[in-house]
């Protein structure tokens, strides 16, 4: 018998309604003989709302009563999940963040998870209760209300299983797992039966918005075997068949492996390219750059520069499209200081990115993406690399194209043997 | 410079821009030198709100997890608050019941309170600082989160003071005040500036709904002066005027009081009578016939058993009218047992009582009340008193004459010397 954790997200508790459907997964789970903690995050459109109410009162609301505010999301859920699951006969009680006492530093809105005390949900578990805590919340040394920020609630969930020592996390959510590229772009796209911490981790940073970055990180850290399923399947689906649903994120070393070179291609629209043209090639010239860019808090992603000619060289780089505007402005402020020729730019680009764990192993694999493009007439503006990842920055008219020969070429529609 | 707690209910926290106004008025008692502590109840209809959802999950919500929900309401009103509050630069700092730890027994959902841990507070007064407290809501000794039902803010605002040794308790509602009866029914009811906890207690149990009853008896009983002050009224009206306005409940020995005889007339119409006739006179009748009235939960308020005529007497009670029918079916069923001749009752009657502490040095009140009544015809039913109350019970169709003819009989339009 497991012990599992199990992690339901806004849309899975967004009613009534699904909130009887997850207390019926986990009667389910319960019935099987398997211990189970949930986590759940707010009602969807709750969060929102609370945050319009602050909003309405200070623009800019104060960041430790937005979190009192804020908290208070989950706290109705857990409440709701566990008359839920009384209403079906399974013990429950409910835990705000501060009563299982995830504490956290006091960093409000965005606070990180120091440490949680698991010694009540322990005591619960041993006499059969299911404890019910709440996602995205929890309380700093001095007892103050912070929450970790959207997308929280995963975090939760992976740090309950680090400390519980839980044989699996589930995160239940509105998507069946973890898939080779969107399906909508790629009809053909195939859902992963397992991807590694390291592909999980790439493509969350490349848009992929299955989980939240840092719940895959903790996982990682803390060795949590962790797996991504739907909770848009009938809650009364056989328990053999649910527990190999969805995608499972581990460790390469430990599990079996599927072969394949590439696991995934992710894309983001969300780019712009800048490129500072004619500065002389010196030392600190990059700082002189990006300092100002950083300064503003905009966030440059990939960064190139080219050898020089003469002493001269041109200097490129993304930031988020919508700081776009922003950054250019920046960069004519400074354009005289660094004695640069020209600022130009370009918002109209995207990012197509191939990862996958098996590049290590593997020569050619760039060529063979960089020849694909080619043959597609589709040209490349700038490359990035790293061990298990290539991205390349293409026309954003390109963008589909490029992801469904990407994902042809590299046969990511046929399952691997 | 005094140390006052004010008390806002959800009609005046029930928008961002009520809470804003809420704000504006507490800035000029800061702005004034004087110390505020805040304590808020749940934004008009969201309690309501909640209910509702937890009632689609359980027709018969768990009570733990009920208040686990209902918490919630007040906990965003502190972080609007005290965001209010700091866009008016008045410093502010929210506090849940669990935080100041107001710590109640374990009744879920009617909970009362045990203690008040006022350190945190104090500290914060001491530093400018205004703490903004969620009424209603509590902590038990094992950390659940209770609350104290209905009307339970008040209570909290009144427990608050009496901790902290607070000058004034000011409970700020949509009302202005006590008034001599309801000005719906007399329009020539006057608001009075006094009145004692001994008169506010009747008229409260008599169905005057300006204060909780509980929160009258705790004020009593910690001798916190308490005031009910309208939060309609411009928030920027000057601090002296509105530190007179309301009505102040306070200890007759205390205070100057205004020499009136009788201080209000309360009525309801919200009762029922019922008579057993024709039973032996011996000794446990009563409990005969009222302990399954009472084991079926139903409140029975005044009790008259006539002298009896060749053993035989007449046994009457009222109780509310929507436990009527129950109450009647109890009786029928026990008719026999208790030998009864006949079961008679009337839902069309009402309650009529002239309250005042003024009573005690008076004779002849009740004489005067009941020629007012006959004077208009009108038949007295029942009667019950008590050291400063007279109640009767009369045809309800009678009820607005008889209030305004007591009004009028008894000068109560009229400012006393």
């Amino acid at each position: 018998m497991a012990l599992i954790v199990q992690k339901y997200g806004g849309t899975s508790v967004g009613s009534p309604e699904r909130i009887k459907a997850v207390a019926r997964r986990v009667a389910k789970w319960r019935r099987a003989g398997h211990d189970v903690v949930l986590a759940v995050s707010a009602m969807s459109g709750e969060t929102n709302r609370l945050l319009g109410l602050a909003k309405e009162i200070q623009a800019q609301p104060d960041p430790r009563e937005l979190d009192v505010i804020a908290a208070t999301g989950e706290q109705v859920t857990i409440g709701l999940a566990s008359m839920a699951l009384m209403a079906l006969g399974v013990k429950a009680r409910s835990y705000t963040g501060a009563q299982v006492r995830v504490v956290t530093d006091s960093a409000f809105t965005k606070a990180r998870i120091l440490s949680i005390d698991e010694q009540r949900l322990r005591a619960d578990l041993a006499a059969g209760i299911v404890p019910v805590v709440a996602g995205f919340q929890g309380i700093d040394e001095a007892g103050n209300i912070t929450t970790l920020g959207r997308g929280g609630s995963d975090t939760t969930g992976v740090a309950l299983a680090a400390a519980l020592g839980a044989d699996e996390c589930q995160i239940f959510t509105d998507v069946d797992g973890v898939y080779t590229t969107d399906p909508r772009i790629e009809p053909d796209a195939r859902r992963l039966r397992t991807v590694t911490f390291e592909e999980m981790l790439e493509m969350a940073s490349l848009g992929s918005k299955v989980l939240q970055i840092r719940s895959v990180e903790f996982a990682g850290k803390y060795r949590v075997r962790l797996r991504v399923l739907s909770s848009l399947t009938d809650p009364d689906i056989p328990i053999e068949v649910e527990a190999q649903s969805g995608t499972l994120i581990t460790f390469e070393e430990d599990d079996n492996m599927e072969q394949a070179i590439i696991s995934g291609i992710a894309f983001s629209r969300d780019e712009a390219k800048l490129t500072v043209m004619g500065v002389p090639d010196r030392p600190g010239i990059a700082y002189a750059i990006l300092g100002p860019v950083g300064d503003a808090n905009i966030d440059v992603d990939m960064i190139i520069q080219n050898a020089s000619v003469e002493g001269l060289t041109d200097f490129s780089f993304t930031v988020p499209r919508n700081d776009y505007a922003r950054a250019l402005g920046i960069l004519e402020s400074v354009k005289q200081h660094i004695g640069a020729r020209a600022i130009v730019g370009d918002n109209k680009i995207c990012k197509v990115s191939m990862v996958g764990v098996g590049m290590r192993s593997h020569v050619g694999i760039a060529s063979s993406m960089f020849r694909c493009l080619a043959e597609e007439g589709i040209n490349i503006q700038m490359i990035s690399t790293s061990e298990i990842k290539i991205s390349v920055v293409v026309d954003e008219k390109y963008m589909e194209l490029a992801v469904r020969v990407l994902h042809k070429a590299f046969d990511l529609d046929q399952t691997p043997a």
